[in-house]
């Protein structure tokens, strides 16, 4: 572990604590109601020290655009993101929903529109419920006493408090001094160090910590973005998680390299962070930007839409870069 | 107008010509492109000094969680908030929806969902697209040319940037010495100054304006936060708009007072700002937790969803009291 | 039972060693893949003899318009029905969603729709997998083994054949000599007995039989429609099961009297019809314009909408009266 | 015109007027108020006659089964059928929505769901507001004075009747001894006219016919069905609509063959037919069973949903052998 730590002492031993038993149980070392988990480690100074470098000159809008198009998990049969009008200036003069004759409602032209989208499209944060292992999700919950037929009632994204944290992007790419990196690449522990060393960063305890594979740069197109992405590997996850890392996230659909790598689970960087570690993830979130300016530490911001007991929030978060 | 203008002379100017014509059109000041209107108010200088001054020690949640059961415009025939379940632990043993075995599935517990909703549920903005005015929308944009099936095609969430701006709370109920306004009272423009006089608070060009009503104190009763509301009244929004207010936010459904005073104009408040001032509005903010504390200027910090051609964004706005 | 019998003596004969052990088990006497359940009463001759005698001179639809304001489950947290534009023609000019230009898209004016609704809505088909009882829906099946993440994968409105049977109406709302029962009122077996007696029909093994409440009146008026309806209670449905019907249904919501006479089971006949007697339901059906012409007995043409598992099956069916 | 007519001579004379006059004008024959076209010559005596020849010894459905995974137009960008679970036995004992209690939650074990749909997907008919032509659709209707936000206000699917008819069976791939047409082959009156020599069969004025392309063969694989569909072509449809057609289907995605071949029109059959022959169209119609048994002529019974206003309606026609 590097660099100063904001997170207090006795924190610190129960996470070591923990760590010391991770693969063995998932409990919470924050305690038995515990739905966020490392989010935790972001403290208070931590979010008052980054706010007080934060440099507004330049922002940057870590998010993508939602429309009916874009990249998301259709090809497995998820749904696509909709949106369709309840009301167009023309369709109110027919229908007069108001009851005020059509003289009005040609006055007063009234639009207005819904959305249908599965959680996991566009920018946004995986909550812990996401994933379980062994029958649980993350701190023992189980989806027979937590999970209703619509939504869990635990560990969704309505609890994930706006996290004001220290932002690390690791370029991974631009380390390998390519574009995109190759398809299903393995982002791993030495892939890791090596572009921390090349970007002379260092990561710290309530980090959130941002990979940038090079997929954002194909962005919005299904056949590029989507098939074999190089991502984040098991041990590359733990590593991270070991360091103290707050949220993880990536610039491409599911953060893990993908297909896996381990016969026995299709997913296992998610059941790891998810369910094992507690760490939320971060996908489908815009880099380009910020990694043209080799942005590489800032101060990010974002707040998830609170969907009760969704396993997936909508976030637009924003990333300043630190004055001195 | 009051304090310092972050706003530069050139802009002042423009501005004070188009305010000279407002009533006649809604040509944007700001350019033919123009889809924000005042949002371009908003001047890099006041974010930096906005930020700059942020206290996080208190950080305030503006929005509202999203369930299924929460007020929105049910009553009048709009699609409620939903949410499903696409994949659930127990149902992917049955389903085995990525092939790997029954054993897999119960190892890997896997849950994900969808949700749909109307986008003027839950905290949100108001895009200059969701009402028009005499056949246009702001800055001349109209349905036959720029209306797809589907969405708008300006002037949606999309087109908003992030939102760091000086915000400021008139707690109209409080100086009522009331806890939620009667119903239908109309805040006038003297209500607005006696509220700003009250709280010892100064209108300055580019703020965030909530407007407490109370209602929020009612929230999720929908039988008490959705019928006949107090709100705005259209000489109110006017003054606000030229004292140059960049958005204007409310704790109720419609910004408003319902139902509308104007026999003609069933959401005068709405035609005006939207189309005819270019003011984007802010719906169902949560105002009581800031309220409580008596935090009537601080920093806003905003983004909402880029929902491509939405005529509103889902958005979870955050709200830093500013150190002297 | 009274008639001449279209069932075979080997089904007859299992059937009543069926009956004579329902209560406690609810295994198919029609096998182990059974999924339809007294559906199978409804004999080839039984279809051949009902279409020979149809009398096409008056169709009865025995079904209501599908549309957003219909009276359906909303009040309790269902969703409402909904239609959306996919396409219109003025939409398309602007989206030109085919590549064709503007003055094609003119002349070639596209419209399409989609819809979203609980499959509970309209005029439907209740499917056997709707309600279980003791842990297990008909025939022994079970949510752990089939019940996917979407959706079951037995006894769903797929499984269900064209249904072409005798059909009787049994008007109890005019044997009581009013127009709508009262709120709450329970068709019991001498209600049911006093109706086919002032009617002089018989029932038959393999009949599909309507109640009318007289609740199809009020419709489309939620509140008249809705609230605390009039229907069949426990032990009637078990006189019709016992009788032979082969599906029951009537002209409101939930065809059963409510609110529930049986404090440990909120819908005491649906659990008995589908979970125990293998009996399908139908509901919403439209029986005002076949009461009207004193209409009792008919051939009945139903087959519900193929939906893959679903609970329910819209359907559209239609009554014509029997030739002598 | 070959066979009895069941249409009187005052009909036919004024169709005759109206053939004389199709190409320039769409306004029906059958009134300012018509909204359903030639399902009009579908008369009583047709439906008596054919009704009373109906053989149930072998009823053939004729539509599709709807699952997520059936090929429709996603491609294009139209939302796919989706189902999903509102209440499920397990997430009842967790919500309790009702207010019952576990124990009673675990005795009752509630299941219900809810789909969307695009609606021309799965067996469905195409109703006289899909397509327009020249501005209007048929019989003047404007989307101006007609077309709400959300559907139209005429032509929908619940302004169809039940539709009980002569059906003739085309099976033009069999014809040519192929199982399925090759990709695009255009289905003209020459292959009308070897097909019903072929079959023996003769049209009559108020029939449905159905066009076999042999695509249903390759049901459900959207490889295979979905691309190049082989169909009518527009002289071919225009002779079938001359000869009295009331309905025609294919068991295809579009009826009519792809892509287009005239520049200016990507659709023409469906604009000939719908806006300015006022035919109505059946698509994804099962015809491999019917086709394998060799059944040209049959009564077919088939009434769609009756879903307000709606560009298509889903629908399970039957279709019975006649008795000589």
């Amino acid at each position: 572990m590097c660099g100063p730590s904001y997170v207090n002492e006795e924190t610190k031993s129960r996470i070591a604590a923990w760590n010391a038993q991770r693969h063995q149980v998932s409990m919470s070392p924050f305690g038995d109601d515990d739905q966020i988990g490392m989010l935790n480690l972001i403290t208070p100074e931590i979010s008052a020290s980054m706010l007080a470098r934060a440099d507004t000159a330049r922002i940057f809008d870590l998010s993508v655009d939602l429309f009916p198009e874009m990249p998301t998990w259709t090809a497995g049969g998820e749904p696509p993101y909709q949106i369709w009008m309840n009301h167009s200036p023309s369709g109110s003069v027919v229908d007069d929903p108001i009851g005020v004759g059509a003289e009005q409602n040609r006055l007063v032209a009234w639009s207005a529109d819904s959305i249908s989208m599965f959680t996991h499209c566009g920018t946004h944060v995986d909550t812990l419920n996401h994933f379980g292992y062994h029958g649980e999700i993350w701190n023992g919950f189980t989806a027979d006493k937590h999970l209703g037929s619509a939504h869990w009632r635990v560990a969704g994204a309505d609890t994930h408090p706006p996290v004001i944290a220290r932002g690390v992007l690791l370029d991974v790419a631009t380390a390998h001094d390519v574009t995109v990196l190759p398809d299903s690449f393995a982002v791993s522990v030495d892939e890791l160090k090596a572009t921390i060393s090349r970007q002379r960063v260092e990561l710290q305890v309530g980090d959130v910590v941002m990979i940038r594979t090079g997929r954002g740069a194909t962005w919005p197109d299904p056949d590029l973005y989507l098939p074999r992405e190089p991502g984040l590997d098991r041990a590359g996850a733990a590593w991270l998680a070991e360091q103290g890392a707050a949220m993880i996230g990536a610039d491409n659909i599911a953060l893990e390299h993908l297909p896996s790598a381990d016969s026995e689970n299709w997913l296992p960087v998610h059941t790891y962070l998810l369910a094992e570690a507690g760490v939320p993830i971060m996908e489908v979130v815009e880099l380009e930007s910020i990694a043209a300016e080799e942005c590489y530490e800032f101060c990010f911001v974002g707040a998830c839409l609170k969907l009760r007991g969704a396993t997936a929030g909508p976030i637009r978060p924003l990333a300043f870069p630190l004055r001195l």
